[in-house]
C-alpha cells in the first residue's frame, strides 16, 4: 500500500534526518504496516501441550516457594510472536497455577480481572473478598478487578488450574494498581458452597437485599454440573429439531453476570463448547484474541495456516481475524476465553462466518 | 391547599360556566386534588379470601365455558375504589382462573404483560409462543406481551391459578393490540421442563446462539425448588452472619430476565418474600401499587389503617405510598407482584423504610 | 369478541352476584372492552380555539388573583370523552396560563414535569431552581419535576403561554408529591439568558464542571431563533435534494437533553414540525396521546373521522392510534407534545405511516 | 516487589530453560513490572514545538506530493518511551498534516477513529461520507471510524493542521480494518457550513428524521465561535459567583455527541480548555493519556518530573496517572484529547485531584 512514496533526494534525507531528531515519524512510510487491509496481528497461532506443562509446573513446585513478593506459582503462556513477552495474546494472560497440599498463596488486589479454570484435580479453595470458593474439576472461578484473594490447598494432593487475566492489555493502557492483602488467606473455610452463590447462583432470581454489581459478576463459581447440563441441553433440543445449538452439533454457553446477562468481566468473555463427534465447524474470524483449553475428548484445530491435533488439557490461541475450524474426533469440550468485551464496548467487533459477515 | 379561592360573584359564574361551555377546567380550584402533598390514590387496601375466590371459580368452571370469546375462565379482583372496574390497583389486574380436567383455553396474543402464579395444584401447561410450560405448585410462569398462548388441562383434576397482567395500565394508556392465535393450543405435549428453561434456566449461564431480549425475560418459568432453595440459603446466611437477607428474618428474592438482570417484564415486577415466624417488618412505603399473595402460613398484615389476619392462599393490595407491614404467625412465604418498573423507567420510583428515604 | 357467553340461569345470575358481593367481576364479559383489537380510547380527538381561550384567560385575569393555594391562574384543557377532567388526554394536562403585569406566581415544586410553550408575548420570567429564564415567542421552557419554580410578570403587558404537564399520568399512577416553596420569587433578575442556556445550549459541547443529569434536561430554554433555524436549514437541503426532511415539505425537529440525547423530561416529548404551503402529511397513527398548537400559519387537520381548519394558537388532541393528517395552507408551524416515552420505555411504542407498520 | 525469588541452583536453571523451550514464562520473575502499585508506563512526558513542525511540514510540502499509496501528508509525533513507534502515546496518534494550495488527499476509510484539530488558517474542506467541512482556525471536526473522506484544499495557501486517531490502540488491539475510496474527493464544494451541521448543530435539537448515532457523534463539526462563547459563559458566570467553571479560573468544555451525551468517538475524548492568566490548576492524575496542544497564549506545563515553558501550537503529551499542573501566563486556551473513555467503558477509570481521589 505504501509503494507510492517520495524518489529518494538529499533534500529527502535531510527531511527525514529532521523527521528523527524531533521525535516524528511520517506516515507516509508507515501506513502499510499501520493501517493494514485487515487486522494482521504481531501474535501467533501456538499450541501448548498439557503434558508438558504440567510436569514443569509439577518441578515448579518442588523448586520455588510460593509467597508475598513472587504472590503466585503461576508459569505463563509466552506467544512467539510477541517478543518473549508472557503475554498468550497481546491483550490475554494465560497461565498454570500449581499449588501443593497445604500451601497457601497469600492475598492482594490488583485491577487486572482474573478467573481460574479447573481442567482437572480439586482442593483448593480460592478466597474472594473473603468467600471461600472451592475449586472442582469443570468450574470457572471469578476474581473481578480489585478484589482481595489467596488461595489454600487443604488437601493432600497438589493442585494446577489455568489462570486468565487481561494482565497484557492492563500493562499496555498503563490501567494497572496492585495492593497487598493479608499474608495469609482471610479464611480457611471450605465450604461447598461459596456465600456468592448461594445469593447470586439460583437461575434467574437475584437477591433483593444486594446491590446489582454493573462492572463484575457477583457470582464467584459457575460450577461444572450446570455448565453440562446446559450444554447437553442444547444438544437434546438439537435431536428434537429445536433451536439451541450454534451450529450443527455444535453447543455453547456464554457465562454471565446474572445482575447485567452481560460477559463476566469488563475485558473478559468467557464460554464452553461441545462439538458432538465427527462434527466440523463452519470456519469463523472476529475482531479480538481468544484462548482455548481442551477439557474433554480429542480433535483437530486449524487457526489460519496452522494445523494441531488437540487433546485434553492442550491450549491454544487464536489471533484477531485468523481462521478457526474445529473438528472433534470423539465429543470434544473445549473452554474459551476472550477480548471481546473490550471491542463490543468500543463498537470495533466485526465477525465472520462462513466468509459471511454477521 | 386550594382554600384561597376568588371571592364568589356575578362575573365569576359567568367565567366559571364560559369554562364549562368550552371544555375548560381552571387549575386554581383542582390542585388540592390533582396535586396532593403525597400520593393519595383512589384505589382502597383490601383483602380477597382464597376460601372465597376457589368456590366461586369452581361454581364458574361448572356453569361458564371456556372458549373463543370469553377466551379465559378468569375472574378478577375489583378493587372498592376504583369503582367497579376489574382493577387490582389502578395499573394491575389480578384473578384467578380455573381449568377443569381436559380443557383447553385457546390461544392468543396481546400487548398486556401477563403471568401465572400456581398457589396450589398441577396439571396445566401453558403453550408460550409453542412452547409447553408446565404449571406446578409455587411456580411463576411468564406470558410477555405479544407472545402466543393457551392452556390445556391434561390431567383428570381441575386447577386454579393466579393471573397477573398489567390491563389497566394498557387500558388507561391507549397500547392495547390483541390477536387471535389457533382455537386449540399448538402443542399438547406435557414435558417436565420448557424448552425456555433448557435453554435460559441454567444458572449464569447464556446459549450463545440465542439473541439477548432486552423487552421481557425469555425463561418462561421460575421453578419453586430454586425459589425456595435461595430463600432458604438467605437465612441460613443470616444464621451465619452474614449479608443475605433484606431485614433481620426476612428473605426475599426478585425474578428476573436473565438476559439482563432486570425485571421480568417492562411493567411488572414480581418477587418472593419469606419471614421467619414471630418476626415483624419494617414499615415500608413506596411509590406505586402491588398485589400480595399468601403461598404458605400465616400471619398479620397492616396496610394503612387497615390490618387482617391472612392465610394460605389469601390476596391483599397496596396502595401507592401506602405504609405495609407484615408480622408472620408461623413461617410465612408470600408472592408479590407490583408496577415498580414503570416508575423506575420514569424516574418516578420513591421508597420510605421505617421512616426513612431510602 | 366477547359474543360467546353462557347461557343466562339462574344459577349462573347468582354466580354473578356472588362475584358483585365479594368484589370480583369476570373477564369473560369484559374482555371486548378490556383487550380490544387496537386502541380504542376514551379520548376524543377535539380542537380549541386561542380566540376563545385568549379572551377567557384574560377575564380570569381580572377576577381571579394569583398566590399561594390556587398557585397558578391556569385554565386546562377538558377532554370530552374523560368525564369533566381536566385533562387533554388521559396522561397529559394542557392549560393556558395567564399573568398581569407586576403579577407574581410563587414558587413551588412538585413531581409532575412541565414545561411552557409561548405561541405569542413576553416579559415573564420563569424562575426555575432559582435560575430566572426569559419567556419568549416561540420559546420552549422546561421546569422538570422536582425542581422548585415561579414566574414574575416584569412587564406593563400581561402574557399569556401554553403550559404542558404529565398530571394526569402522576394522578393515575399515583406518584405526585408536592412541596410549597417562596411566596415570592427567588429572583427577581431578567437576564436575557438563562444560566442553564449559558453552561447547557452551545451546541454539542457540555460543561466538563457540571454532571449530566440522566432524568430531564438541564438546558432550561430552548430558544426559537434555533427551532426556526433547524427547520429552515431542513427544507433548504430538502431544496438541495439532501436528506433532512421527515418526508416532502415537512420538516421536524425534537427537543431533547442535551446530556443524553433524549427526550427533555421522562414522560414528555416536544418536537416542532414546519409544513411547506400545500403540503399533506401522510397519515399516521400512532400509540400514545399528543397536543399540538399551531403556532403561525392555517391548514387543515384530519383527526380520526374529525377534521378542523385550524389557525394561530388553536390547540387540538390526538387520541392514541387515531389517524392523523395535517394540510398546510400556508407554510404552518406547530408545536406537539406527546407521552411518547412512556411508551418507549416500557417498549409498547408502535408506529404506523400511511398504513405501514414502521 | 518481587525480590523474594528462589536460591539460584542448577535444577533452577534447568527449569528456567524448559519454560524458555517450551514458550513459558514465571510470574515470579516478573510481577513487579507487570503488575506495579500504580501504573508505570513506558511512554515519557515530551513537548514538540510548533516552530519546529510548522519548517518540517512546509519542507515535506515541496518534497513529498500527497496521493494513493501515502495516502496523507502527515508527520506523527513519537514518543521518546515507546522505541521510535509513531505513537504520541501507547493508544494516540498525532500528527500534522499539510496539503499545499489546490492539492487533493485522496479518500479512504479504516476503522481507526479520526479527527482535526485547527491551530490557524484555513482553506481545505474535508469531504466526509460525501459532505464536505470547511476547516477554520479553532474548529474541531471528525472522521469517526469506517466513514469515507478525503481533503482538498481550494484557496492559494497552503494550510497546516493536527490529526488525532487511535491508530496504536487499535494496532495493539488487532482490530484494523482499511478501503480505498475514489483518488478524487467526492465533493468539491466549498459550503461554509457542513449538512452535518445544518441537521446536528442546533442546540438541544435533533432532527425528527435522521436516526440517533450512537457510536459516534453525527457533528461533524465543532465551530470555535462556539467553543469560545462557552468557554466565555463559564468564566462569566464565575464573575457572577454561579457554578460552572472546574475550578477558580478555569473553564472547560468537552465535545460531545449529540445524539447521546457521551465522547465524540468511542476511544477518543476532546475537550477545551481556557485558564485566566495567572491561575495554576490543582494537580492532577488520571488513568489514561492525553495530547495537549496550545491554542492560544503562554503558560508553564509540569508533567511529573518535566517541566516546559510553552506557547501557541506546542504539543505536549501525559502518561497515565503522570500528575500534570498548568500554569497561565497569559490567557491560556488548550485543546486536549485523550482515550479516557476506552477506560471508562471498561470500567478501569480514575482520576486524583490535589492528591484526593474522585
Amino acid at each position: 500500500m505504501a509503494s507510492n512514496q517520495p524518489d529518494p533526494s538529499p533534500e529527502l534525507d535531510e527531511l527525514y534526518r529532521g523527521f528523527e531528531k524531533e521525535l516524528l515519524v511520517p506516515l507516509w512510510t508507515e501506513i502499510g504496516d499501520l493501517m493494514p487491509a485487515s487486522p494482521s496481528p504481531a501474535m501467533r497461532p501456538h499450541v501448548w501441550r498439557w503434558q508438558t506443562l504440567l510436569p514443569l509446573a509439577e518441578k515448579a513446585g518442588e523448586l520455588v516457594p510460593v509467597g508475598r513478593g513472587g504472590e503466585r506459582r503461576a508459569i505463563a503462556l509466552a506467544n512467539p510472536g510477541l517478543g518473549g513477552a508472557p503475554y498468550a495474546t497481546p491483550t490475554l494472560w494465560a497461565a498454570i497455577q500449581y499449588l501443593g497440599p497445604g500451601e497457601n498463596a497469600p492475598e492482594h488486589r490488583h485491577t487486572q480481572n482474573a478467573f481460574r479454570f479447573v481442567v482437572e484435580g480439586e482442593g483448593v479453595w480460592t478466597v474472594v473478598n473473603g468467600d471461600p470458593v472451592a475449586m472442582r474439576r469443570g468450574d470457572f472461578l471469578l476474581t473481578p478487578g480489585w478484589h482481595f484473594h489467596g488461595h489454600h490447598n487443604t488437601s493432600r494432593e497438589p493442585m494446577a488450574w489455568i489462570d486468565g487475566l487481561d494482565i497484557p492489555f492492563v500493562h499496555y493502557t498503563g490501567s494497572a494498581f496492585f495492593e497487598f492483602g493479608p499474608d495469609q488467606v482471610s479464611s480457611t473455610e471450605t465450604p461447598d458452597r461459596s456465600r456468592a452463590e448461594r445469593l447470586w447462583g439460583h437461575p434467574g432470581l437475584r437477591p433483593v437485599s444486594q446491590p446489582a454489581p454493573a462492572v463484575s459478576s457477583p457470582l464467584a463459581a459457575y460450577r461444572w454440573e450446570h455448565t453440562d447440563a446446559a450444554l447437553s441441553d442444547q444438544l437434546a433440543l438439537e435431536d428434537e429439531h429445536h433451536p439451541g445449538v450454534v451450529e450443527p452439533g455444535h453447543a455453547a454457553v456464554r457465562f454471565t453476570n446474572p445482575a447485567t446477562g452481560g460477559d463476566v468481566m469488563p475485558t473478559i468473555r468467557a464460554e464452553f463448547h461441545r462439538l458432538r463427534a465427527g462434527v466440523e465447524t463452519a470456519p469463523r474470524r472476529e475482531v479480538g484474541s481468544s484462548v482455548w483449553q481442551v477439557f474433554e475428548g480429542a480433535g483437530t484445530v486449524r487457526v489460519g495456516d496452522a494445523e494441531w491435533a488437540v487433546d485434553h488439557g492442550d491450549l491454544f490461541v487464536v489471533p484477531s481475524w485468523a481462521e478457526l475450524t474445529l473438528a472433534a474426533g470423539t465429543q470434544l469440550d473445549l473452554f474459551r476465553f476472550s477480548d471481546t468485551p473490550v471491542f463490543e464496548r468500543l463498537h470495533a467487533d466485526r465477525v465472520q462466518v462462513g466468509g459471511q459477515q454477521r
